[in-house]
């Protein structure tokens, strides 16, 4: 199941690997996070994913045969590195946020501390897993808050870009809080449900509507969901459907209900609904698909749409109103005489310059509540007294400060290879959903708005707000 | 190479053949298109993309032993059905519009014509494939000629949807036009140059950007591009890049260039263009890179920007403005007692409706110009004299019409799968690409523009309309 992805890497990761090492200092211990700078679109957070497929990629880390004879034939390296790369792998430590995990921008989402030349080449193939599970799963969490209740299917496979994208965004969007998916073959690696019943061709290769609905209610009796807009909804869908349900029932079965694909949803639903309890199915399910996203979703609730079950298609599965999530690698620190040497990258515009040092995240949470406070984003080796008064500061308007009293905190990274060896086992996805499901619940919902949401705080420590200060006056 | 895809469906696809089976109707023959309804974006066509990881899926498809297992453990199917799976395999003709084809709404892409059992099943894999590629080769398409002859290089890997979309979007974005990819795998796999010289992490390892410099020159000395924005451009990376090609220079050799990734690309480019003239390296190249898509390179070139070569990320990968193509997959005909009978998808939407039969695309060429007029979709039985005098009306405005005299027409579509058996092989990627340019150089200008382009005329033959407005009219 697992591909080897050692080559799913930049040239110049290569490039520079072998630029370490004709140097002699691709042995040099090196300290990189990956985090983002934004969330994706409007959203206020962010759900880490992709941890599980990181791991698989740094187990695997290899260069097969044909991959050094594709190296050599781009004339670019000697036989030394060649030979070096034959025997390559990864001995360093990993550190990561668990999947499921509310996360925000700056924080430290994986800490590589490794050989630099092993920390260099991993960077690409990393950051294209956690950037595209994380804005998926990120996406389809925002997509099951305005569901409010409601199931939310993943439909999208066929607009997905490129299998993987189907297959991982489908795992993404169950972590993310999706009931099931359409996705065979994302259930089949990820014991997670699907679900799905007919199209619109099935019915189209009956003479009739009425004859394929019979059709499909003799081979599902007991799983009978039948679309009802091929030809006209409310004209000969829904009664169509009725008249199955009724000579279903009559066999001693009750059906699932019907999914609307088309037309005015908020419309449609309702008069279904009404359809349908005058027939006597108040238990029968509306599901509803067509471009929806959770926007469309939070309006369709807001003007009272009878739908159960959603099923939500290119929208999620792609992020369509943002893409791509924008996580980076940064260099933090780098090896000097044995020390580690914290390293900062500056920037024309304040929010590129990232964070020093050898770095750790807490979650702080008030005692009386049980509700997530703020983060703090510290060096390694500071902790914490819960016992005595915290001040933290805003991020950005730093005159605005707090003074905690009564918390209790929590570390966000557990190490996930130490030493080159694996030392977290991944829960399952459905583990996964169920503590992001919780995690996320130690959020007051003003965190979770669709748009203009309430500021959660991550701050840094003093040690390394000064730290920070220091090395950009040092540096001007 | 190539992964197993047969699973890669949406479950209703197997309930549906499941049903087909039950019913005793899933040899029946049928036909369905493969086809998109708009354009991605704003653009005036699309690139078709994608064919070759079809011809993979079609030549790989059956149900392995684990899959039998799985599909069991969802208790839907029954034995004879799992049965049957197990010796499944493509049998049917497919017919395709070749790679690298500029294509529009409402032309059959891929015309599968197969026992339904088995068009059914492949559906969404399909679309999945060549709506991603065609989505990616289309937007490098316009990028590229947003360039106007400046090399684009694909950057995206890791911004894309996954590793799939990192390597096939690669592929697709080279049959869009781009120079080369960064992706190392894509390079391996589908024989493609591949870029790539170093990040901002390699100048931050040293202690100086000037040691960081003078170490990539001593190690890539004849391909030596130096990344200057680091800390300052112009007060620094400039004058170090200078300096370090003026000690290169001395050994003989001749830098490539430099490469700028942040600021204002228009203002940095003009003043390090004549920094480096200045210095005596009117041929060093400079390479921008930093969120750009056609919008901005066009921009920046009407600005007069000194950029030779665009290395471009994320908004190409993933097709940032529109990230997915709403490529369909409709039942076009299916067989009644040993005959084609027609079939069309009726809906309130005029745009929804599909077009009936077993059709073909040609495209009408001008002799005196050898460019492309227009696109007629026809019956598969249909031919056109190019000696007798051709009216064809305008899509949507139909009172609108031309006759065309002194023409020659090509069939788009070719043979891909006879009897199950592939009788087209694929060109190589750089084949595509070349096929591609050539492909686009028979449009005018006017129907690549970035918005508001000039309409491309893709109409009905006579008989086809005919049919269609016969059904539309039977079914009210």
């Amino acid at each position: 199941m697992t591909r080897n992805l050692t080559m799913l890497t930049d040239l110049y990761q290569l490039t520079m690997m072998y630029g370490y090492f004709k140097k002699g200092v691709h042995e040099t211990e090196a300290v990189y996070d990956v985090f983002f700078r934004r969330t994706a679109g409007e959203s206020g957070y962010a759900i880490m994913a992709g941890l599980d497929q990181v791991i698989d990629l740094i187990n695997d880390l290899h260069f097969g045969e044909e991959d050094i004879a594709y190296l050599r034939s781009l004339h670019l390296f000697d036989e030394d590195f060649l030979t070096y790369l034959k025997t390559f792998h990864f001995t360093g430590e990993i550190y990561a946020i668990p999947e499921g995990t509310v996360v925000f921008p700056y924080e430290p989402l994986i800490r590589v501390r490794a050989k630099i030349i092993e920390a260099q080449l991993i960077e690409t193939a990393m950051l294209n897993i956690v950037n595209h599970q994380t804005l998926i799963a990120t996406k389809a969490s925002r997509v099951v808050y305005a569901a409010d209740g409601g199931a939310v299917l993943e439909f999208g496979l066929r607009r997905a870009q490129g299998p993987d994208a189907g297959l991982y965004g489908a795992r993404a969007a169950v972590i993310g809080g999706c009931s099931s998916t359409s996705n065979v073959l994302a259930g089949q690696y990820f014991d997670v449900a699907v679900s799905g019943t007919h199209a619109h061709s099935w019915i189209m290769s009956f003479d009739s509507e009425l004859e394929a609905f019979r059709a499909y209610a003799e081979v599902f009796p007991s799983s009978c969901l039948l679309l009802v807009d091929t030809y006209d909804t409310l004209e000969s869908g829904v009664p169509n459907a009725i008249r199955v349900f009724d000579e279903l029932r009559a066999k001693g079965h009750e059906p699932v209900g019907i999914r609307l694909d088309s037309g005015d949803l908020a419309y449609l639903s309702k008069v279904a609904r009404k359809m349908l309890d005058d027939a006597g199915y108040p238990n029968a399910k509306i599901c509803a698909s067509s471009d929806l996203d959770e926007q469309t979703i939070w309006e369709l609730k807001q003007q009272g749409c009878r739908i159960d079950i959603w099923g939500v298609g290119t929208k999620l599965i792609t992020s369509e109103n943002c893409p791509a999530l924008g996580g980076v690698y940064k260099l933090a620190a780098i090896d000097k005489g044995g020390v580690l040497q914290p390293k900062i990258k500056i920037s024309e515009n304040s929010w590129k310059i990232t964070n020093p040092g050898y770095k750790k995240v807490v979650r702080i949470y008030g005692n009386s509540t049980g509700m997530a406070i703020a983060d703090l984003i510290m060096l390694d080796d500071e902790t914490i007294d819960p016992e005595k008064p915290l001040t933290i500061f805003h991020p950005q308007e730093t005159w605005k400060k707090m003074t905690l009293t009564n918390f209790h905190v929590k570390e966000l990274m557990v190490p996930v290879f130490r030493d080159g060896k694996q030392v977290y086992t991944s829960p399952s996805v459905m583990e996964i959903q169920q503590y992001a499901k919780e995690d996320m619940a130690t959020f007051w919902d003003e965190y979770r708005r669709f748009v203009k949401q309430h500021l959660y705080k991550v701050d840094l420590s003093d040690k390394l707000y000064q730290l920070k200060k220091d090395m950009l006056n040092q540096k001007r």
